[in-house]
């Protein structure tokens, strides 16, 4: 299977620069651009009226989940994830650090990638919504009636955590596959025994379907391939999982050359159902493994951080018949199913032509044995037994592909940047639209299930140049927004993105907008430090740990005035927000604290640490706008010398 | 002046609740909202084509400086000033950690305010744009060629800066006004000893006109009120700035109430060219005070944070016809000065009329010396003397004004939420438009200038409930953009704001776009630490410290493998961007790392530290989706036991 680096590789790199640098010339919508006659229109959500989808995007290296949308372009939320937000103090306040907790300590950041949100039967139900960190192997599950980060998974022996966070068509697993394989378990060997020595750990996550909370059942412990993307069968392929891989060349070093080299990887189909009864009956091997499972629970207003210590891990050669390899060309990049479970499209962003594999076949195959040899054990199909076509000249550089429920497939080519819709029986190319510039995804809402809406898609690009004004060396990412309920896709819109979207999920807005809850009821605060009441606001000392119980409602805080506080004390406010109303907010800020705000909700209770260093009197105040008297919602913290004998005072202001 | 707690605060307490409550019922553009009929046309903005202005919105809460373009409403960027950002990791990298730098240590997050773009004869000439930071004080300046910040001034002796950052028609000053007074020098003593104790403090800082930089000229030592907000004069009032005050009660405890006592509050009128001559002549007083002036140098790539020992403070007493105080119904909050210089609006929050004062009847009444009294030393000029009229009954909790240049002004009410427009000669309303919902400031791009751009406003709103798709219990808030060029004023569209908008800043495109930086170029990379070649990288250990040199450029970092790191070391990744072409960044991540990534523009130097503490074999990546080998641009390092004799190589991937 092996060649040398071949010309459509050289190709691919010079025009991957070449994209990248023709500085704008065919910006405006000329020859090849059909832009609608009454876009304004078809994109205009006016005052009062709502959107008909949200479209949940990855923030890529922002660490956060973006929440558009659509038809409008508009972003409505940026909800922390992976990422310290010091807009409300996620991973700075008491409660929310805990949920950036690793095996490796705290970290501050991740690359979110893949949003997924839950199905039943294969249709997006909206209970969740799940995506992984790509760097500090996580993976990160988000609810859908509060849109806050529920519940953080570290996934242990893996780097690179890419071909996630995609789950099954009851959401009974969410999947984490990772993208650099690395020594398992981890040792201090050279980079040089790459081969054969590294492992790839595919991981399935069970999803508990009252709570969401998720439990790693097993990781498969693949060869030392890159696995880069994923996607569940569904329908007849439901209890199959499919990866793509690059680098089978398995090298370590100059991997845009050396990765490049053969003219199949291959597509790992996972019998999943196969593996869990394996492991239901005792199979797999435990191993020690350290990894974090953090949990913020939406009573107590609280995350917990636990260490997990065990993992249990399967040999793929010791389940026959759940783990085959579908050679397939050329590192091919996404992996995606049709809605009826049969095709599997495997996206080889070197190849020329877009591979089309059929389920029906690769079943046939295996039932009649046809291999053609076998990588670490693992049966190889032929390509040709498994095919059912491919797309002829599609376009340079496929990434990915969504569907719109109508029998046809959109492909988006990074290379020669533009959207191909295509039938995915027939095989052949419908339209084309040129992308600006060198898109990487596209999605269509639903379009990752068994029932999409087939609407609009929208492209997501990598390079944005001169789409919209200027704003320096660094320019946000930008999307483009199709209607594609004709023949000929339109383009709408072109609207900027926030971090770097790698992959999108869309929903109706009539599933998710009814049951969005709006404010936390203030009787079911279980947080140990709440204060429920006004009465129940007060200050104890506990040796050099001050505790404040304050609450807040407009525009006063209770209490307003501390006396007492000195150097060298450690101060916790613990604020309760005692409003029951949606929408108000108030902000906490201590002003010389070496932390984030809080920004509490109705019925919330938060804490903030501060440890004044410097003797004198100090304000703190409401930071979120909240009623004509907000510049009076403050209040002042006396700070006296440490070996001051000043007695804790406060003032309810009554 | 005093009266007891009056039937018109009662009634904006309580509207205060109401309008947060009203839940949407008149989302709809009904009998009041005056609905454009070709409204989608006017705001889109069609793929290919620029938006006409930009807008600066503040973050308010996130700390961050956000840009949009009008009409669009689409965010183009968010620019990190005061919080760290994880995205591009400022305020996590070695070069921007300084930034963040204050009095206090290191505070990961500020309030930011107030933007107010750099002037030449009162005209914007998009040089600079100054922010504040209201809670810890400080004065940031970003710069509108790189769109990044370049200067953070931390303010001592100030708590809440809040009356500021707004700039005189020259920019010879950038204006930092306290909201919270507090000792100075600060002292522990009680806070009930606020009344006559605690000062407020007023900070005039030079701008240099080459560079920007900027200096503290003087501190104004003003009586112990809460100064709220402030605007220049300009013209023939050029030489004064304008601050309200509310607060004038001098109460510490209970402020929604204790603070709402005076029928009127001031507006204090500041002749700083007078101040500033008085210190050129020696005058003044310097006191010891510690604070943080941070500098970020575009050639090193690289910030650098200087503690200040000491400032000037002026007595106001000391300077005869510098300081006056313009009595103002009641609590004014925002202080607009018409673009002719002629009118000072006192937007009075709890009063029923809008107050307008002339500049020349102020000239007048010091000339003449008729004053009411004096408070602090300070004289006190007749209400009836300086008041040019008022806006009778114009609606209720008026925040904020803005001027079109065709002589009418703009003013926000939150309580009654709606944006009214009136003639400033005459004080005629003209039109009044509904708010959806509260509305805290409105924006025209110039309109705090003396050649505003009239043809958009945008109010900015403090509550949003049902204008989006609902998102959970925490919203963002939402602007609202109106067509000002008729008589009435045509609303045009809604558009969420990230984070909370205090105040915005407009200018024409073509005043920005034309100067916007591209790239950085490599020849002029004076980064310490810099890799110009690839021949030059390397790493080197200098005991526990490792040093990597490393260059990236697509799709490849050289080196890309590195053996011979131990736990225990601290490893100083400095990276290179050699790319020198428009919008191609790359990213860096390494796994484990307790750390954000590194965001890096063409020409750029970043540093990220990292500090193994597992054995074992862990990969980087590139996070920016940079070509179509993309995915291959990685690499490993090797981490060793402390106590390992494994030498340092490297491999340059050749």
């Amino acid at each position: 299977m092996k060649r040398s680096i071949n010309s459509l590789l050289m190709f691919a790199i010079l025009a991957g620069i070449f994209t990248s640098c023709n500085n704008g010339k065919s910006n405006k919508n000329g020859d090849r651009g059909a832009l609608s006659s009454n876009a304004a229109e078809k994109v205009y959500v006016a005052p009062g009226e709502h959107d008909e989808f949200y479209g949940f995007f990855s923030g890529g290296y922002s660490g956060n989940l973006t929440v558009y949308g659509l038809p409008s372009g508009r972003m409505f939320k940026e909800i922390p994830v992976f990422s310290q937000f010091p807009t409300n103090g996620y991973g700075y306040s008491e409660e929310t650090k805990p949920m950036l907790n690793t095996s490796h300590g705290f970290i501050p950041w991740d690359d979110l990638h893949h949003p997924d949100i839950s199905q039943t039967n294969g249709k997006l139900d909206g209970r969740w919504i799940f995506v992984n960190g790509n760097n500090t192997p996580r993976i990160a599950r988000i609810d859908l009636e509060t849109f806050e980060t529920e519940e953080i998974m570290e996934i242990p022996n893996s780097a690179g955590n890419h071909s996630s966070s995609f789950i099954t068509e009851n959401t009974e697993y969410v999947v984490a596959g990772t993208r650099f394989s690395v020594p398992v378990p981890q040792e201090d060997i050279s980079i040089k025994e790459y081969k054969g020595k590294f492992k790839g750990a595919l991981s399935f996550l069970s999803v508990d379907q009252e709570t969401g909370r998720m439990n790693i059942k097993f990781q498969l412990m693949m060869p030392g391939f890159d696995y880069d993307l994923s996607h569940p069968g569904r329908g007849k392929s439901h209890g199959w999982f499919f990866f793509t891989t690059y680098n089978t060349e398995e090298a370590h070093s100059l991997l845009e050359v050396n990765a490049s080299q053969n003219d199949k990887d291959f597509i790992a189909a996972i019998n999943w159902k196969k593996i869990e009864e394996y492991v239901n009956n005792g199979g797999g091997k435990k191993m020690p493994a350290n990894y974090a499972h953090n949990v913020y629970d939406h009573s107590t207003h609280n995350a917990t951080s636990t260490m997990k210590k065990e993992v249990l891990t399967v040999d793929p050669t010791k389940v026959p018949g759940a783990v085959f390899f579908l050679p397939t060309p050329k590192s091919p990049h996404g992996c995606d199913v049709s809605p009826d479970g049969e095709y599997i499209i495997g996206n080889g962003k070197l190849s020329a032509d877009l591979t089309v594999h059929s389920f029906d076949k690769m079943i046939n195959a295996i039932e009649n044995e046809k291999f053609d040899g076998e990588a670490y054990g693992i049966p190889i199909l032929n390509f040709e037994d498994i095919l059912a076509g491919t797309v002829k000249q599609a376009g340079l550089g496929p990434l990915h592909t969504e569907f719109d429920g109508k029998g046809n497939a959109y492909t988006t080519f990074f290379i020669s940047s533009e959207l191909v819709k295509w039938n995915v029986e027939t095989r052949e190319v419908i339209d084309r639209q040129p992308n600006y510039y060198s898109v990487g995804h596209v999605m269509i809402p639903g379009g990752n299930s068994a029932e999409p809406f087939g609407k609009y898609a929208v492209s997501m690009n990598k390079i944005t140049k001169d789409r919209y004004l200027p704003t320096g060396p660094e320019l946000e990412h930008s999307a483009q927004l199709f209607d594609i309920t004709g023949d000929k896709m339109e383009l709408l819109l072109d609207f900027p993105t926030h971090g770097e979207p790698h992959y999108a999920a869309g929903i109706p807005a009539d599933i998710l907008a009814p049951k969005s809850k709006k404010i936390f009821k203030l009787e079911n605060n279980k947080h140990e430090y709440a204060t429920l009441t006004s009465d129940e606001a007060r200050v104890e000392r506990d040796g050099k740990e001050v505790h404040i119980y304050m609450s807040m409602i407009r525009s006063h805080f209770t209490p307003d005035n501390i006396e007492g506080i000195k150097v060298g004390d450690k101060v916790y406010f613990h604020i309760t927000n005692h409003e029951q109303d949606f929408d108000v907010p108030h902000g906490f800020a201590m002003i010389g604290a070496n932390n984030a705000e809080l920004l509490i909700m109705p019925g919330q209770t938060k804490t903030l640490v501060w440890e004044p260093k410097q003797v004198g009197v100090w304000p703190f105040y409401c930071t979120d706008f909240c009623s004509a008297l907000h510049q009076e919602m403050q209040g002042y913290i006396r700070v006296s010398p440490e070996n001051s004998d000043i007695e804790l005072t406060w003032s309810l202001g009554e």
